[in-house]
């Protein structure tokens, strides 16, 4: 098995791209990646899209956006988890490349939710749900979180209020990301009193669709230092699965998959989950990343909330544990099936020293995990600098 | 790069399947894949799958999946290319045994099309069309076939009972088939005369969109002997692209991702396509059987209509090239996203000689080629048999 290398980076900023379709905003990522790596074509794309069919009415991604970057003919197809989607192409590109089936590849996550009207924008982030036993019924994932922050709330005996650092932090670094959505900063004790969405589950608390697409390359190890000045190092990638239910988990506060991928990658890595220096979580909602916090063993079970206490000395660029330092999914913006791309896309600056505003110094490992679902899906990659 | 081999097959009929969901098809198909491998679990679950999100409000089928299969835990998701969907949950499944990443997997192609009504039904198709340029103005993947097949009739002089020969030779297979949708005959000369859907394409033309799911079970080859009594290897994996719309391309009558992904796998597999003992190609309209049967070199351009003719000696199951041996997507039934695994649980069903009334005598490599669009995605993967 050969290892794996990040040789490239890139992406749009993170909107609401009222006047670009998803081929344009691919096509200038896909760009800049290769641009970076000093590459004119790859030898595969795979692309991580969640909801193509439901926004845009398009699939066959992989033939689209090849066209589009001019690299008709070469292999492409697209990978799909939810909002995991993108984790999982890039677990696909690893596994090609690991293979050794081909030497570079491209991979790219887009996602446009703007500009859909009607029942399609309403429903879409649901199609991730049952559609016979949860959608059906009128169920959103939103709801479904709302549900699941009430159980850790009552159970835990945690106040609304004890979440707020999580929504803090994501912006404080947000705010220093030309790229994010949501560049505005949240005072302390406005996240309890934000309209809610699906209660608990608030305006501060939920991250915002969005458009945008991010892209690497990935080459073989051995080889990416002639291709990069730094290259960073896929040095663990793991996907695992929970019920797509919660109902059908026997604890639901518990991200079985978010342990069993974390290890996986964790454990190929050969680091612990303390020995990293920086996270990008799937902040989607706040209370996936206490209960993510929790199932890797970071934190206590019911006390994951806390890690984002203390003004945020913990979780904060200077912390000791740096959470979504480019603002996360809640201030950077959730485009869905890209997300797991921007995570990959953001550690690998930080990895490289190229996260200007937002650098977490001296940083050398990191874990990017990107969700499906309600930890329905669990992608996990861990990140290391390569030393010079 | 590890040898890849096939362990284990099942599927499902393929039918309208009005009152089976579809978890319950695919529950059905990968249980009996796994049975046939002597297996309880997989360390894999690769989803094929294109149009669920369309049809059935669903994504994230790789966690719904692996959960009905009591799974749940293990890596899965999904990947799409339109109807070459179940061609590249194969490629991706073959990429995670060769890398060594996982020692089985499971890949599982599935859709189902009944019980889907309203807009979503008459456009799903249509979603691997290009959205923007060409869905928009009303064009489906059968209006966009019946342009290519003019195009083709004009420039070679062909007449439209001249395609007769593949439709023929589905239903002739199709018939012998227990698991096929369509298993009446089809007489000569009728096939000139059907209602037309998109003309020339007709009735008798088009493959039928349909339910089910197929599945089989990857191991690694020099591990395959202690699985299953015949295991069939994966001698050559490839995928390719044209750009997603006809009018991308220089010369629509040729299609360069068949040319190139066919070059590739029978590169890989050491075979020129004349030595192959029969072909499993994606018949969804006779002019893509025609067209293939050119990119791949087996007949002179403008002359691939030929091979059905001469009462089908070429392409039966006793001829020189048997193809489309259970019926192929027009007879069998065209179940979008599986239908690429139909192809490959079929090609190993031959080569382990366990075709029953379908069997090609003294089969020892095989062909299967999965197409998405009008050949904007190009998944060919060449089976050969272990010998004992």
């Amino acid at each position: 098995m050969k290892s794996v290398a990040i040789v490239g980076v890139g992406m749009t900023p993170v909107r609401e791209h009222w006047s670009r379709s998803i081929g344009e905003l691919a096509e200038e990522a896909g760009r800049f990646a290769l641009e970076d790596a000093g590459l004119a074509t790859a030898d595969a794309l795979y692309v991580g899209n969640a909801y193509g069919a439901t926004y845009n009415q398009q699939t066959q991604l992989g033939s689209l956006i090849a066209g589009d970057l001019g690299l008709a003919g070469i292999e492409s197809f697209s990978c799909e988890a939810g909002d995991a989607s993108g984790g999982v192409a890039l677990r696909t590109g690893y596994l090609a490349v690991a293979a050794g089936a081909v030497k570079t590849v491209l991979v790219l996550g887009v996602e446009k939710a703007t500009d859909v009207v009607g029942l399609a924008r309403n429903t879409a982030r649901s199609v991730s749900l049952n559609a016979d036993y949860e959608t059906v019924n009128g169920a959103t994932l939103t709801a479904m979180a709302g549900l699941l922050m009430r159980r850790y709330m009552v159970e835990h005996d945690v106040e609304l209020a004890q979440f707020e650092g999580f929504s803090i932090n994501a912006h404080r670094n947000g705010a220093r990301n030309r790229k994010a959505m949501y560049r505005n900063l949240l005072r302390p004790g406005s996240f309890g009193k934000a309209p809610m969405l699906a209660e608990p589950v608030s305006l501060f608390d939920s991250a915002p669709d969005a458009d945008g697409a991010a892209a690497l390359v990935l080459a073989p190890a051995d080889e990416a230092v002639d291709l990069a000045p730094k290259p960073v190092l896929v040095a663990g990638s793991a996907v695992a699965t929970d019920t797509l239910m919660l109902q059908d988990r026997r604890d639901p506060l518990h991200f079985a998959a978010v342990q069993r991928s974390a290890a996986q990658a964790l454990d190929q890595a050969g680091l612990a989950a303390g020995d990293l220096d920086l996270l990008e979580l799937h902040d989607g909602y706040t209370i996936l990343t206490a209960l993510a916090l929790e199932a890797m063993g970071l934190s206590e079970r019911g006390s994951g909330w806390a890690w984002a206490q203390a003004d945020g000395e913990q979780i904060s660029l200077g912390g000791e544990l740096p959470l979504c330092t480019f603002g996360g999914l809640k201030s950077r913006g959730n485009p869905s099936g890209a997300t797991g791309v921007y995570q990959a896309v953001e550690a690998t600056l930080q990895l490289r020293g190229e996260a200007g505003d937002n650098q977490v110094a001296g940083a050398e490992t990191a874990l990017a995990q990107n969700l499906g679902g309600l930890g329905s899906t669990a992608v996990t990659h861990v990140l290391s600098a390569i030393p010079e």
